[in-house]
């Protein structure tokens, strides 16, 4: 059946054509053959290639016929260079027809000179420009895209953020701005029902590879700190958190749950006395109704060690560890944080020196000077949290904060409590722009004590007995924080919404694709 | 309430006692203050501390009073050390009764002496002697431990194994020799069921280290190849294979699956214009009934890569990776690969250079050449690839080799079918000790042909056609490969159970812990 691929395309166009061995559609079985060609990466080609035949893969990324010219632009990856052909003696019209029909994103094999155009090309990443000897069509697309890659590059103003602002110029009486903004907007739904046209976009092949960066930084670091790397599993008989937002499923003749959160687990690792764990794992949350800020399902950088004797051991490890990924980004994705800016615009992130730490009561006394709170709370909102980053941003000049010493009524029922005062906490926020980018805390490593925690607050203690147990065979005092890798990119690049950092997003209503 | 955590016992023996302030309790409020003392780790300790006070915290491995003098072991992870006290003009009777008192497992700060033993130590993993000043009980165990760690830390013949052996050996009529064994047998159960103390023994700790090195050289070696790891999402609109195995659940107003393979976000990332991709993720299979060799939830290690012109590429990029994970684990894990074999005897892994290959038939003429199979198949079953394995070890001295060109019926729909004979597809095996390590392919990437190939073998084409209209906007040829995380220890150290290759497994009957 495969074996019958030969393009009629291609036959016909080919009849008693001079350059004919120079075009046409490879079959799906020519694609079977072991050559030892070499291809050339398209950001690899500079002048130090000038006058020499090359031979590419790419896509076709935009295409028009001028007279006796066909000018192509190819694309791979976030790289684009021009490519031209002309007719001629050794250069039928045919060929040229034939390259005119090819449809955008169009993976083509090209062979072609590397010359100097005599006009700067601006609108490639790649100066030099090819002259086409042949060209053979990989893999054809449909003429028809859904979205145009170029359309899906124009800068973002996100759906949700958009509305937004929109409700505001509204009150205001002013809609002229939006309405220019949304002439060329896509929509965030059709972005994501077409992922893999909007994931060409140099934006977001740049946004993807930083993401795999930051991962990789992050075990880098704990790694060179003595941490292991644990798996842990995502099907619980328990519910992680005492609240509606489970998913649930029958496993077998049992009930069980979608982790929401590792930290029984890093902790069974630690009493396990496998001392410095971490894990990068994706955890799960039946979050109803979409916000711009969460997802229902995303990955967790979660880790956890033993404290010897105070938690701003915790505290100062996981500051450096920040602030080793914030550096190595900066260092190892330069390019990659210029094409996200020319998409999204976002100021650079600044951050003080020594990093600001404010106690909870500190931040609450900033919130009641500027009279955006009226009385001493034991909680903060989310647009609490945002002013009191512009407060601090104001005073400190930094984008970075640490808020530490947070009230017992805002943590879970194993957290520690202050020495001093048991209201407070041995825990800590970090915030980024205005939001939590990660959270951590000494946890409770006695086991009457954490039973008579649950009791108090009413959880069923039942549920969390049997691995309460596992405390009584001596533990060793531990805590742990735990980072949103796709919160990390967005308060990072600041995309306005977190579907911007998820490959295939989920939320409330979306499972595909 | 914490506050009121003072220790009764303490108070007590503490009364009018030369030693008294060298011993006792901490108290989960002492435990938060910063001292800015230095631990020393149990590992580290040797010749060069001859003669100084140095401080350890470590769990009383074992513990006995022989007249004057308090033996104890410490151990702190793989490492155990000799601690003494003898009663004398400082140290009181109370002293020596309290150290006698502390429960095994109990987690202890010892300052102490480093001396030269008198007699060797051998039953210790160092071989200096803590003479001990002061005793500190940070953490107590209860007294009566469900599994104790010297049992579980003896020479490990495995359940299901076992009973296979035992119904063979019944057979023979010729019990002997697997009663003795299981007199000291702890089962299976009962050490998942106690998984924090079995985790503690020397064979664990080392196997969940590697268990992190192998994830840590996969990625090490894609990133140097220039993959990007990327996160796709484990809950699905859609079964990733046809079969009964899918764990599904209510998503909001939507019907969900778990994953039980990234292959089809791999393709998809692919033709996002990532090139090459890795992902190191769990997935979930709903295996009913318990076997020794499958998990049903388990850490999948999946690449997917852009291929020019042949799956050669696919596949010798695999074996150079697998073989860098091997020589990878050789190298930095000398010590964890001895302490294993103590628990679980493993004969080290033969491989000859160059690697073994055969194509499926090959393998079949060999099986028909040893009268194994009768007539020529297009499967092979688990004891029918065990004996092969045998076969080739046999044969060519090595207990890895790969297999190649596997048939169509024994592969998906969208594996790329042969140039040659399209009974047969560009598909390969790697296996270990007669087992499955890793399966790749190319796979294809014309949307019509795979909807043919979709509705060839009649599968619900309509819940993967959406998916296969993203193969419309040209895609590039491309392949991939996966490996099984826990099968790759579980086969490299032939540990009979894959239950040993994961901290907390999942199967059919069980969720806890």
């Amino acid at each position: 059946m495969i074996n019958q691929q030969l393009n009629e395309n291609q036959q016909d166009i080919n009849e008693g054509d001079i350059s004919q061995d120079r075009y046409g559609d490879v079959t799906l079985i020519q694609q079977q053959q072991k050559t030892n060609r070499f291809w050339i990466k398209v950001c690899e080609i500079n002048e130090s290639l000038l006058g020499k035949t090359i031979l590419v893969r790419a896509r076709i990324h935009n295409s028009r016929i001028k007279g006796k010219i066909a000018f192509l632009i190819l694309r791979e990856n976030q790289s684009t260079i021009q490519a031209v052909l002309t007719k001629g003696e050794q250069t039928s019209s045919q060929m040229i027809k034939y390259i005119g029909k090819i449809t955008l994103e169009s993976i083509v094999d090209i062979e072609a000179v590397v010359f100097q155009p005599n006009i700067q090309i601006k609108y490639c990443t790649q100066k030099m420009e090819l002259h086409i000897k042949t060209i053979r069509v990989i893999s054809r697309s449909i003429s028809k895209l859904p979205i145009q890659i170029e359309e899906a590059s124009k800068r973002d103003v996100d759906y949700f953020y958009n509305l937004e602002q929109q409700k505001q110029k509204e009150n205001q009486q002013e809609n002229t701005v939006i309405q220019d903004i949304q002439e060329y907007q896509l929509s965030q739904n059709q972005r994501l029902n077409n992922r893999v046209l909007d994931l060409r976009t140099p934006a977001k092949q740049a946004i993807f590879r930083v993401k795999s960066g930051i991962a990789l930084l992050f075990r880098q670091f704990l790694i060179e700190k003595g941490f292991i790397e644990i798996h842990t599993p995502k099907l619980l008989g328990f519910k992680t958190k005492n609240s509606y937002s489970n998913f649930n499923l029958q496993y077998f003749n049992q009930q069980a749950f979608l982790s929401q959160s590792s930290y029984i687990y890093k902790q069974l690792s630690i009493m396990a006395d496998f001392e410095r764990v971490f894990e990068v794992s994706p955890v799960f949350k039946a979050i109803h109704g979409n916000t711009y800020r969460e997802l229902c399902e995303f990955i967790c950088m979660d880790l956890e060690m033993v404290i010897k004797e105070h938690y701003t051991e915790l505290l100062d490890l996981t500051e450096e560890l920040f602030l080793f990924i914030l550096k190595g980004i900066e260092k190892r994705f330069g390019q990659e944080i210029q094409i996200i800016s020319q998409q999204f615009q976002f100021e650079p992130i600044k951050i003080s020196q020594p990093i600001i730490k404010l106690t909870f009561q500190d931040g609450i006394k900033l919130l009641q000077e500027f009279d955006i709170l009226q009385s001493p709370q034991y909680y903060l909102t989310i647009s609490n949290q945002k002013q009191l980053g512009k407060l601090v941003k104001d005073k400190y000049g930094t984008d970075f904060f640490i808020m530490y010493r947070l009230p017992k009524e805002d943590q879970p029922y194993y957290v520690m409590p202050c020495k001093m005062d048991p209201n407070f906490t041995l825990s800590y926020r970090f915030f980024l722009r205005g939001e939590e980018i990660a959270s951590g805390h000494q946890k409770i490593h006695d086991s009457e004590i954490l039973i008579n925690q649950i009791k108090a607050i009413g959880q069923d203690a039942q549920l969390l007995e049997d691995y309460i147990s596992f405390f009584k065979f001596g533990t060793f005092p531990h805590g742990g924080c735990a980072f949103g890798l796709e919160r990390f990119l967005y308060l990072y690049f600041d995309l306005k919404n977190i579907r911007n950092a998820s490959m295939f997003p989920r939320d409330s209503s979306r499972l595909f694709p």
